[in-house]
């Protein structure tokens, strides 16, 4: 009844059910696997509305989905409708002039970026699942990534919205500006809301000039802290052009030496503190070569290691000399989702810290995880630059309960040092314990009211970023 | 009865009646002048919150009030009590190696930039009521100013908000992070709410680092097109270093020789386009000076310049020699407000469309306001880098019902080329037609729902930002 319904709407070839849901219904960690009564693809705006607001009448719930790359179960789907967006896929405009680019929510990540790179722009969200990621959960999610220190997060590459409410009503909010003050700000509350308080069904993003030079890196530091004076001294050098800052301790590059030895860091596994960096320019000044065909920009770059060198803070570094080299600099950092989070069961941490905190946070973290459990084994990375941890534990022993506690304890550690939680994969189900312990009461009390107020039938995505 | 029950909460000197309202009651522009009940001033959140709890439970209408330099209205209360936040003025803390200024939301801005520049830092919102304008407010109105282009308006500038909701409670989102996906974005939602859902009582603010160089300038382009094209030129040489940009029309130049004649602009007041410019790097190898004593930067934009005047696009340009110059500059551009909004009645508008269409709606708007209205007098001053106009009019007839339609004719137009009717003012009670003519109807819809679930007695600044 409900299905025949469904497909008056989207036609009957876009209503699927059974086997054919099964790649929609398992998360990209393999976490969560649910059976969904059925997976609907609307064409269009249009139809995203008629069927939510059907939905909204008979009190169906939705759980709206795009490329499914999310980390925390925002997707998980268990016996309910599932919308994909992945129809909606459409590159509306690139708008050079005004530096723009209008997409439909299931464009994928990487199309947007070819897009815009023929019009010698860029837009600056970039993580490893850029390739199958959709533009609709990077809103809804307000991802993160490698270039958040230059760029901010997904909210602030986007100018406008159009939202399906739970109602069904089309909320237009496609603004192309930068500034407008035309009461409250509800393209900031859609996106983050992982789908529980509407669809967001197209954006305007905001672009950006494409680099004309970049200065890659990695360096070999003698310590965290080392680390991040590199930081402050190349963002002083170059007036604050650093574009990424990435961490990976010996944990990690052993783990890639046996996962991927095809990648071959270049300065070889054994170092306590690698640092990935890239520092980019969009001067013209900074693209003409100086006499031994360097930029002056990677010449920046250069002193500013070499002095760090011989202060004794850096034993070793290597800037690419080819755009193969960086992308095999970028690889060894973007392999992290893949060589640690195929390994469950895990407990895999996101948090954000004040930078300067980050060392402080690495040393209580594992000395009191090693208090629990002598055994757990632990692999980090870390968005350094913005004090975002991503500290993945494997307990010795497999006890939800124990996982829990030691989830707890990296939460101690992290607000004992004025952090959150969950810096930038959000809540979804696997953080609802996170929020429950450590958001705000009156924060969790008044997100509440506006999802009553939006969602009063609770159709849309409901269980998910609110604790019950 | 009600002040009395105030005083045991704030004490008896700080309910202020009758003639010691007066300064309170006024807003800035003289437009809008009330008789409230009492204004209170409580010293801290806690005091915020008693006063709104009692309130709340009685049916007390508030408005907050902060610097009261908005020009909208917003702050207007008619037999009803201001809550003030002026005695909330402590710079709690600032902490450079985090970049993070921890306020109360009535702390002057000026003495913010001046905590902010004793660590080397700046706080980058300026505008010309800076002396007076505080925080609270330039949070609660999501305010713009000359530097928007380069860092981005109040909500950019702000990491984490306390505020008394309309039911008393506290809500504490005073995060320091610049990564922090933990549910809802509560703190955008409040930040441009005009006071409507709850009152700022304190904040985090995002500090950056002091320039090193600046690179001032006026100029006379020959065209807004021509001007255009030097924002695009000064972008791509410098790499989007460009602050301000902004344009002042012969008739603004005019007005400012008969108000203000002891300014006098370096190239006179015969121009049809005059721009102030400002560039600035915080690199340090910015600031290693030249043979000729001149920064790098400095050279940048005198060739910049030089060529713009070769090619015929400007026929003069002086770049500021000493840091006096640089200040007369911008008194010159920061006058506006004084020059052109004490004359009453006029019809202020404050709209944005694209960058490169405010030529076309300059054109368009002045072509039809000189059809409604022969005698109109105008100025204009725009930031011209965020395609944000103050386009000012006094028509010859004072008759509200036709001002409205002058305010409706330059919607019109801003509308034709997709802009925004209100850009950086919001909208308080001048604007409220505008709301009604202009907003999408669910997006209106939608934040009276939000309105309603987070302040159901109504007793929040009620009547401002959204339209009956």
């Amino acid at each position: 009844m409900i299905l025949k319904h469904l497909t008056t709407i989207v036609g009957e070839k876009h209503v699927l059910t059974g086997e054919k849901t099964e790649k929609y219904a398992r998360d990209w960690l393999g976490k969560y696997i649910a059976k969904p009564t059925a997976v609907v693809r609307p064409a269009n705006t249009a139809e995203v509305s008629k069927v939510v607001k059907y939905a909204n009448r008979n009190g169906i719930v939705i759980v709206p989905i795009s490329g499914n790359t999310g980390l925390v179960g925002g997707t998980y789907a268990p016996d309910v409708v599932m919308l994909s967006l992945e129809r909606l896929n459409q590159i509306r405009e690139i708008r050079a002039s005004a530096r723009i680019a209008v997409v439909g929510a299931g464009t994928i990540l990487t199309n947007i970026h070819d897009a815009a790179a023929k019009h010698d722009l860029t837009f600056p969200l970039y993580f490893g699942a850029r390739g199958s990621a959709m533009i609709g959960g990077n809103l809804s999610t307000n991802a993160g990534g490698s270039n958040v220190l230059r760029y901010g997060n997904t909210r602030a590459l986007c100018l406008g919205l159009e939202v399906v409410l739970p109602d069904g009503e089309i909320l237009n909010a496609m603004s192309e500006l930068h500034k407008d003050n035309s009461g409250y700000d509800l393209k900031d509350l859609f996106i983050g809301a992982e789908g529980t308080l509407g669809i967001i069904t197209a954006a305007v993003l905001k672009l950006s000039p494409q680099p004309q030079t970049y200065a890659t890196a990695m360096v070999s530091a003698v310590s965290l802290c080392a680390s991040l004076e590199l930081l402050n001294r190349l963002q002083q050098a170059t007036g604050g052009l650093v574009e990424a800052f990435e961490y990976m301790p010996r944990t990690y590059m052993e783990r890639l030496k046996s996962e991927m030895p095809e990648l071959r860091p270049p300065m070889g596994y054994d170092h306590d503190t690698t640092i990935l960096l890239e520092v980019a320019s969009t001067a013209n000044r900074d693209s003409t070569l100086n006499d031994d065909g360097s930029s002056p920009l990677t010449k920046l770059v250069e002193e500013t290691l070499a002095e760090l060198i011989e202060e004794g803070l850096a034993t070793d570094a290597v800037i690419a000399n080819s755009d193969t080299q960086r992308a095999t600099m970028w690889k060894i950092r973007e392999s992290a989702a893949e060589i640690t989070l195929n390994r469950l069961p895990m407990v895999d941490t996101d948090i954000a810290v004040p930078v300067d905190k980050v060392p402080e946070f690495m040393e209580l973290a594992l000395e009191r995880l090693h208090k629990m459990d002598e055994l757990a084994d632990t692999i980090t990375v870390s968005h350094l630059g913005d004090g975002n941890v991503h500290f993945t534990i494997w307990p010795s022993k497999d006890d939800p309960d124990f996982h829990d506690d030691i989830r707890e304890m990296v939460e101690d550690v992290t607000l004992q040092l004025r952090g959150s939680f969950s810096a930038e994969h959000g809540i979804g189900l696997t953080k609802l314990n996170s929020m429950t312990r450590r958001k705000d009461a009156v924060a969790i009390d008044t997100m509440k009211k506006i999802k009553a107020a939006l969602d009063p039938n609770n159709i849309m995505n409901p269980g998910k970023v609110l604790p019950e």
